[in-house]
């Protein structure tokens, strides 16, 4: 059973990358942000995505060191062309100037577009926050979910995160998406040959579904809050859309030649309304008095977004990150196709 | 049956405000936004609220003609220290104050404390679409809602609002609340003596209730996203009681002090990212696509967030607003005990 430390995985990835051809600066930085997420235990986001990104590398898909072009410009926004280079290097290229436009003026916000996957959201907003700023991020991707009351496929799943500075151990980051669920937790089900609650989606006429499979033949995910209040999912999802896909430029879920992350990123600076110090106090006090709140029977503690990533970071740091044989044969076998040796 | 025109609800109300003690704009300011609600079918946010307010005003909770001061100002954003006036006079001036912010310098943020109730978020996010802008709104007022896992109420059910600019007939307009159900919908099921569907509430053990009576009996509403994603629901709150809360300086739901509602707004001025015409017309290409999308087996079609208001507002235009017997009577008492006279 293969299990590495955080520093060998981000070697590894480092130096696959430079061998795909990017420059070294962006191969450190995606294989920093797909560690991270090995790290904080969404091994979906994590070290397997090697192997995807050297093949778009090799497709022409991903360009690493794509020149990145601000195309318009405002003292309080930008939008970045990132002409399809790596999305982590476009994203975080995106919330440093999110992050400077607030600094300079209370709020700032930066669209991003002709950009690939850029992983986990919570990873941007968690900038904002070692700022002293809020974060806000949002991103489309290609079609996976249905309208409220429809059968076809018309949105993606809409992350949205926000983090938010605090006195607490963790940071308070919240990262969701706008669906009852991502699409990686169908695929991982369909993966292990399991049923998914019913709920989930709907297959291809329509129909509720427990079967992975009917997702990928012509079904479509539903939109957060199910029979009851799908409406909200479902206004939550267009917002996502309309902000990350067409404020961007970077086009709507449905439209066929759809691809990528259109991005929507904004930061507020907290000093612009109230000291930060008190800012922080008060959101640790809400935070405090909900833990501190009964569970309901049948849970043993309240979790609050953010926490359950930094208890799993801390063990994994200390006890390594385990990667399943299949996902590390494939990755050396990538390796030694590009003449990178001394892989453990 | 009481039917009414709005112009003749819209009088009476602003007549009755005006001998309650408000100033002939204010009055009319709030009677509109009160008639408005009526004819978009919102009845709960409607005239009904004269007989509220009005109480308010005895009360000394609502202050009618108070000043709004601005503790706090950068270009691109502001705070506003409502000073108890009516909550629609306070968030008009905060929007008004933000819409000019973002038409400066692409986004403005503008938050509000001291403020009474406001009514409904989309009459202020609409002003931005008015204006060819992007509106975002959220507020918390009293705690309701449970966190995801907990049995006390911790949260408001902290409703967020988007209004997009497009080139539908009806305006695109998001308004929702991050809990199940808002907390007027359980109250008319008590009113009713009816059920509600499991899954809306939990009682004061936390346990599963379709008795509407027990969430005033010491119960919690839940958060948006059920026993499956919770969770999610629960993130969205927490991001609403932190910006319109915390950020706002309005306190939070929690807190036994807390009243009235924190108010965080924000306007995107589009011509700082795309032209206006081409925003519109991909907004409207995206709810066209959807609108024209199948339905799911037993639903006729796909309703869009806007578009059951608007086509409520046209039928009441045309046919009138009723009002139940019971709520007119009390109008009418307050009306005749204020000295106003020629109530129809």
């Amino acid at each position: 059973m293969p299990t590495f430390r955080a520093e060998q995985l981000l070697d590894i990835g480092r130096r696959i990358f430079v061998a795909a051809g990017a420059p070294d600066d962006e191969a450190q930085l995606v294989s920093e942000f797909l560690v991270k997420a090995n790290l904080v235990g969404h091994d979906s986001h994590g070290i397997i995505r090697v192997i995807q990104y050297v093949n778009d590398i090799e497709k022409g898909l991903i360009k690493p060191g794509a020149k990145i072009e601000v195309t318009r410009e405002t003292r309080s926004s930008a939008i970045l062309n990132g002409n399809w280079g790596f999305g982590q290097v476009i994203a975080k290229r995106a919330m440093e100037l999110a992050i400077r436009k607030a600094k300079d003026g209370a709020v700032g916000v930066v669209c991003a577009f002709n950009c690939n996957h850029i992983g986990r959201l919570a990873d941007y907003t968690l900038m904002a926050l070692k700022n002293d700023m809020i974060g806000v991020a949002m991103v489309n991707s290609t079609r996976f979910v249905a309208p409220f009351g429809g059968r076809e496929r018309m949105l993606s799943t809409g992350p949205i995160s926000f983090a938010f500075p605090s006195d607490l151990e963790f940071p308070l980051v919240i990262d969701i998406s706008t669906s009852v669920v991502a699409e990686g937790k169908v695929r991982v089900m369909l993966h292990r040959g399991e049923k998914i609650p019913y709920g989930w989606i709907i297959d291809k006429d329509g129909n509720p579904s427990d079967n992975p499979k009917d997702l990928y033949n012509g079904g479509a995910i539903l939109p957060l809050g199910g029979d009851e209040a799908g409406h909200k999912g479902f206004g939550l999802g267009l917002a996502v859309e309309i902000l990350s896909g067409i404020l961007s430029g970077a086009g709507c879920a449905y439209e066929e030649a759809k691809r990528g992350n259109g991005v929507f990123f904004e930061v507020i600076n907290i000093e612009d309304f109230m000291p930060i110090e008190e800012f922080k106090c008060k959101v640790g006090d809400l935070i405090r008095t909900i833990k501190a709140s009964k569970p309901r029977p049948g849970w043993k503690e309240i979790t609050i977004p953010g926490e359950p990533e930094y208890l799993t970071e801390r063990i994994r740091l200390r006890e390594g990150i385990y990667i399943p044989e299949r996902t590390w044969d494939e990755i050396k076998q990538i390796a030694s196709k590009l003449g990178v040796g001394d892989i453990p």
